[in-house]
């Protein structure tokens, strides 16, 4: 029995997330339909990340076992040969021994694209999240500072994630503008659910003048969900990149 | 009766090219029948470029004549609100007096998009040629020096134009990479039928080490179609700018 880690990208809009649900399109699902052709037998991955419907993935991290001998350089270009065009496997090789792809994960990066601008554009709909009215940069990097360290996170997660506890350590959000593009990347050990978009929509609001940073802090102790910002849509988020 | 300009972003991939076609999605058919709605007249544009099918636009130039009196300010909002996600208008000023977004334009840029990496990318394949070999940049930067000038661009351009005369003046031609993309750019004061992806079709020979770059310019003295590099597939190629 071999177990095999790829590491994957896809353009999550036309999916109902990673996670396989019956009768909907799912990037787990469409994964094991393709693995389970080229590998001639049912194959079952776990991934690092349940990204939700919408959601992308730059460096999505997933493993599988097999009985098949296919080489492993021959898995990746045989992979995307089956795969639709929104998914493509980057690279495959030998999992180390009791590997598990969220389990195991000691960080995850998420990067989350807002595009800034009066219109918005014919090119990024499926990728940023557009909001009008100018952001105050500098003012959203005050209310991300609150929120870096180790937290009780209650106030920035949705109902229905199954942890134990809602503390969780950001060790870097950072916030930053180019030219018409605003750009959210956090780092951290782990994240409860929607924690990330949650996290998003709370420097945005401060951004648009809605909130002062100072009032993050409040938030955070508060431990109150309908205290932080509303939720960013999906589609500007991506999974960047998982660290073991 | 008004003579009103717009500057325009499109994602070409899912129309027929700029140019009205019976029964098929065209840009300016698309535009023709929002401003229609808008103005509530029969309302006919003229564009600066007329993209082929697949090509996008950053900043198309179009022009119209309407009796409507809507104020400048609001055509931008409401037109915006008719049009698909895939068009989006970006700019409405007053026509100069005498104004043709072909006949007057003085210089037109493009930028032609290159990913250059083994695999190909779920997020560009609507925007970009994907080439996996790896592409000398340098090569291809000598071989677009050639290019740059007035030159009888015959061998750079498809049949089907109607142009009198194929002597062109590329102004700028540069080659540079970004990471995994390689972004050809071109300025210049008109271009003929399939030329730039044309001209974007030789250097990448170059870059693949089929053709020397000094071959380039024995191409354009043959004024020979069947000498120059095949033409590039039109997802990577956009309208930048238009200059009057």
């Amino acid at each position: 029995m071999r177990h095999v880690r790829l590491v994957l990208q896809y353009d999550g809009t036309d999916y109902a997330g990673f996670q396989v649900q019956p009768d909907r399109p799912t990037v787990q699902g469409t994964l094991e339909q393709a693995l389970g052709k080229l590998l001639n037998e049912t194959v079952r991955v776990a991934g690092a990340g349940r990204t939700d419907a919408g959601v992308h993935a730059e460096g999505q991290v997933v493993s599988f076992t097999t009985d098949n001998v296919i080489p492993l350089e021959r898995i990746v270009p045989a992979l995307n040969a089956l795969l639709p065009p929104d998914v493509v496997a980057l690279r495959a090789d030998e999992a180390p021994p009791g590997f598990h792809p969220r389990f195991g994960a000691r960080r995850k990066e998420y990067r989350y694209r807002i595009l800034n601008r009066e219109l918005p554009s014919p090119f990024e709909g499926r990728f940023a999240w557009h909001i009008p009215e100018p952001l105050d940069v500098t003012a959203m990097q005050a209310a991300a500072a609150e929120l870096v360290g180790e937290h009780d996170f209650a106030a920035f997660c949705a109902a229905g994630g199954a942890a134990r506890t809602s503390v969780r350590e950001v060790l870097e959000l950072s916030v930053e503008r180019d030219d018409e593009m605003v750009e959210i990347t956090v780092l951290g050990s782990g994240f409860l659910y929607m924690m990330v978009r949650i996290i998003v929509g709370t420097p945005v609001e401060v951004g648009r003048g809605r909130m002062s940073p100072a009032r993050v802090r409040e938030i955070l102790e508060s431990r109150d969900r309908t205290q932080a910002g509303p939720t960013a849509p999906p589609r500007g988020l991506a999974l960047l990149r998982v660290e073991y």
